[in-house]
C-alpha cells in the first residue's frame, strides 16, 4: 500500500479527479496554498495498492499541465528591487508535485 | 514513531478529537473534501508512539461509524445516465480511511 | 529525498515560509486546526533531499517560538470543572511540530 501526496494546480483538480474516480482511485482534497509563485493549488491524498502506482503516477502526468503566467513583482515574495523585476514577468507554473510514500499499515472501518 | 493520517466524516470528528484529548494523543486537523459521495469530511494528523498505534486504531474505529446516506445522480461524478441512476439512492458513507506512516525522525521545538 | 509535515503556529508561519523561498525549499501550506489549546496553526508539506534536513530542521526551530497565551477553561476541551479551572490560564503554546518521511518516489511534472 501506498500513500501518494500529489500537490496539483486548482485548474487541472477537477480533471484529475474525474479521471481519479473514473479509475475507481480514492482521493481526498485537502485545501491549500503556495509555492509562493503558484497561486491556487490543491494536494490530494490519493491511497493505492503498490501495483497502481505507475498508473496512478501517468494519470496525474497525463492531467497537470505547466502554464506560463504572468505575476507582477509585487506578487513574488523573493523579487528583487531592482528595475527589471518591477515589470510584470512570465513564469512557467504547474504542473503536479508527487510524493508516493510506504504505508504500514492502512485500514477501512 | 507513527503519524497516522485519518480521513473521517465530519459527523464524527468532534467525538473522535474529544476521545483522542481524553488518550493525551494529539491531533492536528485539516480542511479536506471528497471522495465523491462522502461529503464533508476531515483529515486528522496523529503522531504517536509506536506502542500507542493499536489504541489509536481502536479509538478510530469506535467513533467513526458508517451511515446510510441518499444522494441524487447529479451529486455522483462517475453516475450512469440511464434511467436507474436519476432517481436518489441511498449509500453507505463512512467510517474512516486510515494510514500509518513510518516516521524516520520527530522533533518538537 | 524526504517529505516534512510540520505543523506550526500562523503567528511563525509567514516568517518561516519566507525564510524557506531564501533557502530554495518549497513548502506547500494547508489550511489547519487544533491540537485543541492551540488556536491558528499551519501545516506545511515540505519536499527536501536528505541532505538539507537538518538545515531544514534548523531553519523551523530558529523561526518557530514557544509563546504564553491566557486561555478561559471555556476554550479547552479537557478543562477540568474544579474552581480552579474556572479562572483564566496562561499556558505555553507553540512552537512546532515536525515530522520527517521517507519517500519511495518523488516526482515532478
Ligand atoms: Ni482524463
Ligand atoms: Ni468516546
Ligand atoms: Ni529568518
Amino acid at each position: 500500500m501506498k500513500l501518494i501526496v500529489a500537490v496539483v494546480q486548482d485548474k487541472d483538480s477537477a480533471n484529475l479527479q474525474q479521471a481519479l474516480v473514473a479509475a475507481k482511485l480514492h482521493a481526498t482534497k485537502l485545501a491549500s496554498t503556495g509555492g509562493f509563485l503558484r497561486s491556487g493549488n490543491t494536494t490530494l491524498l490519493i491511497g493505492t495498492e503498490d501495483r497502481r502506482v505507475d498508473e496512478l503516477l501517468d494519470l496525474i502526468k497525463q492531467h497537470c499541465h505547466t502554464r506560463n503566467q504572468v505575476i507582477s513583482p509585487i506578487s513574488s515574495l523573493d523579487a528583487n528591487t531592482d528595475g527589471y523585476m518591477m515589470h510584470p514577468v512570465e513564469v512557467e507554473v504547474g504542473g503536479a508535485t508527487v510524493f508516493v510514500l510506504d504505508v504500514d499499515q492502512f485500514k477501512h472501518f
